[in-house]
């Protein structure tokens, strides 16, 4: 690889402007039109975009939490018509993403039954319908933060500034949408709040009331997750999956096989740890921080890091350079 | 659940509009208003605007460090007019944001004593007044950047490229504030720093000089960590909690208690280490990486992690899928 | 200085006009100048735009897979035109960055040897020349990732909608301006996808092909590392340097070293492990989660945690509030 740069160096360089127009070419042709389902062009099909879902996500914000989130400006008589107006909205631009999304997909075959194009409209529809739901969810979720964390003094703050509820709010809108077979646009609203937070949930994974994630850095929740009411985990925290079997002929991983832990009630799972395979963390488990664990435990289980070692530094070690960038 | 959306489909769906409708009255009724102080509406008792806090940080930025940040095209003559004007944009907008702030938590009990919104120009000044001694200290921050990466060879450069220099900035500012008990700006402030480093600063911790903190994602400082001077901390390295008093009403964590460790100065902690609980780590001690540690070392410790387990993959396991998504 | 603050208070508190401009003039003064080369001012050796350099990496990526980023409206034909403009622009305007940045560092000895503004033209065009070649490299990475991620249905995904990708390119893009010694701009570029993603891949790294990140929050690669072809990483694992040489003069590490580790073909490392050191993981090994590894291991090797301790909690514990925030 080097050594072609050196070639390139020692040839002439043409001027920019015909470089420009070289590469524009080459850009243009090949690689990413061949990815696009077959016979049809960006133009046909579409992709959703990234944009236009994250802006109706934060409107969302709005709707689900007046006051909290967009505008502020309203009294408590005309609060319906701001929430009305942004969620009409969010209603037509979602519309047209997911007919974007769903009219990429259809007709190819990509081994999971996408949505049809057609029930674009039923689709936006129970997914308006479930709003108020899915802001009775938020708010026990909040209440588990308020009561867990000892920093949290004001019981509504984390609603606006907290990492968990941002993410807990993409979530469970996105897992509406993965429930009904869009594509492309769970993953865009997860993904949008694993940019924000570090926290990485699956739209597909299944959670339940009162959960509670602290700081949440580095948090993974895999696809075919279950978690319990009232579980809480802090930063670093993977529920993954560990190995599944290999398609006979394209040797790669089969997808979508159930493969991430089931995590029970009740359970706390520190910093740093772990948690791999089709496991069962029994119901009110404890797992401490730094823990690899991929077996079952009961409930009511500890589990604990080995013991660290603990010892003085020598003089030499003292004046050594130790560091780790 | 799913028992109940599959009932959803088999009623008639009515028109979108007339969903949204039913939808924007249900969200603009009870949840909401309900978590806000006792008879206020959401006009009453606005909350700070996120937005305009970080618009405020951003423009401190360029004040603190001009040329590194904001506005580029001054001379030496005319800085003073950019940053003069810079911080009287941010004082008029800082003064009304915690104007919002004081005045939503005044007169309600949140068992915390909260600023007085009489206090918002003394506040807004002390706030002011403190800046040149922050610059100092993020200069000193910066230093110790440079001289600990290995891979840094311009000084300066830190401070606009570094996630370190971006946190300890929100931070510093941010306890500023903190410590004279404006709510919920200076959370907004850590947790700004927090969505775009991964570092995450509470704004009551208590950090010396010459703090460094390499890469940072993961990273996790409580609310009641004593960290000294010249202490590094590498990626995903947590000062937490482990346990704390229950209040025997609530059955939950009292509030506020000192619970996270004191880190004494000149000590190292490497990538991934959980140190947890209100311990102390001696001065000039070295964590190792991937240590879970809960309990107090003497200066010039070493703490390392116990040893893994190495072995030869059997000709099975090489042919066995092996994967962790 | 708690008691300075105190202090603070004492004193009667000037209005707020006169503090604003005393504090003005005591930031325009010592210290970001004194940071700048010698004998400069920020207007002569003005730096590179954060802004700027990110909006060209944007620009990029609609350049490199039109159709999944910035414009979508075009069709087959026209294509070129809108791929074309965009690269111009882009041109132009990294054009203008690298002179800043390369008329900072020009005649100052930072201790590496950086490239003269008079190249900057050369640099841009060999830059442009590099980009299908990048984008080959780009989409090797996202098949990797479609065959290893078993929540993966669509091959394609990926390039719009994973964190690993968004590194990736502009981890690519970064690594050629960096080969030819820009200063700042790829360090902005590489930190950029860190911000957004969490993984931060120092672009002086030296990367293979079918490169597959999973997850990837909290992942740091330095420098110095050499990682081969076909290797998977997931979240929070850091390749990075334990020990280095000081200097004799400055007490501090020697700048730029090789101290980071040599990953051979077809390895994996599994979540929140910290590899460090300049030491070589042999072909095919398999690393397992929260592995702490400091010395080379032979190809073919297994290497996994020590074993946790598992116990059942007693009621006092099950009573006891254990937390960790």
């Amino acid at each position: 690889m080097d050594e072609r740069r050196e070639m390139d160096r020692s040839q002439p360089v043409p001027p920019v402007s015909e470089r420009v127009h070289a590469v524009a070419e080459a850009l243009s042709e090949p690689l990413s039109w061949q990815l696009l389902p077959d016979g049809k062009t960006v133009r046909e099909a579409q992709l959703p975009s990234r944009r236009r879902v994250i802006d109706c996500v934060e409107e969302l914000r709005g709707v689900l939490f007046p006051g909290y989130f967009g505008y502020r400006e309203f009294g408590r008589q005309t609060i319906t018509h701001h929430v009305g107006a942004a969620l009409e909205r969010v209603s037509q631009v979602l519309a047209l993403e997911i007919a974007h999304a769903t009219g990429y997909t259809a007709g190819q075959d990509y081994g999971r039954d996408y949505a049809d194009p057609r029930d674009v409209a039923r689709i936006v529809d129970e997914f308006i319908a479930q709003l108020p739901r899915i802001r009775r969810l938020l708010t026990l979720d909040c209440r588990a933060c308020y009561e867990w964390d000892p920093a949290a003094f004001i019981p509504e703050a984390p609603i606006f500034c907290y990492p968990n509820m941002l993410a807990m709010m993409n979530f469970r809108l996105a897992h509406e949408l993965y429930i009904r077979r869009v594509p492309f646009i769970p993953r865009i609203i997860t993904e949008h709040a694993h940019n924000i937070t570090g926290i990485d949930i699956h739209p597909g994974a299944t959670i339940g009331e009162s959960f509670f994630i602290d700081h949440g850095t580095g948090v993974v929740i895999g696809q075919t997750a279950i978690v319990g009411d009232r579980v809480r985990l802090y930063q670093g925290v993977t529920l993954g999956a560990i190995r599944f079997p290999l398609d006979q002929q394209t040797e790669r991983p089969i997808k979508g096989q159930p493969r991430h832990p089931i995590i029970e009630d009740d359970v706390v799972i520190f910093a740093e740890s772990t948690v791999l395979g089709r496991i069962t963390v029994g119901q009110g488990s404890i797992i401490g921080a730094n823990v690899f664990l991929a077996k079952s435990v009961p409930p009511q289980s500890k589990v604990f890091a080995p013991p660290v070692r603990v010892g003085q530094l020598s003089k030499r070690e003292r004046d050594e350079s130790v560091a780790g960038g």
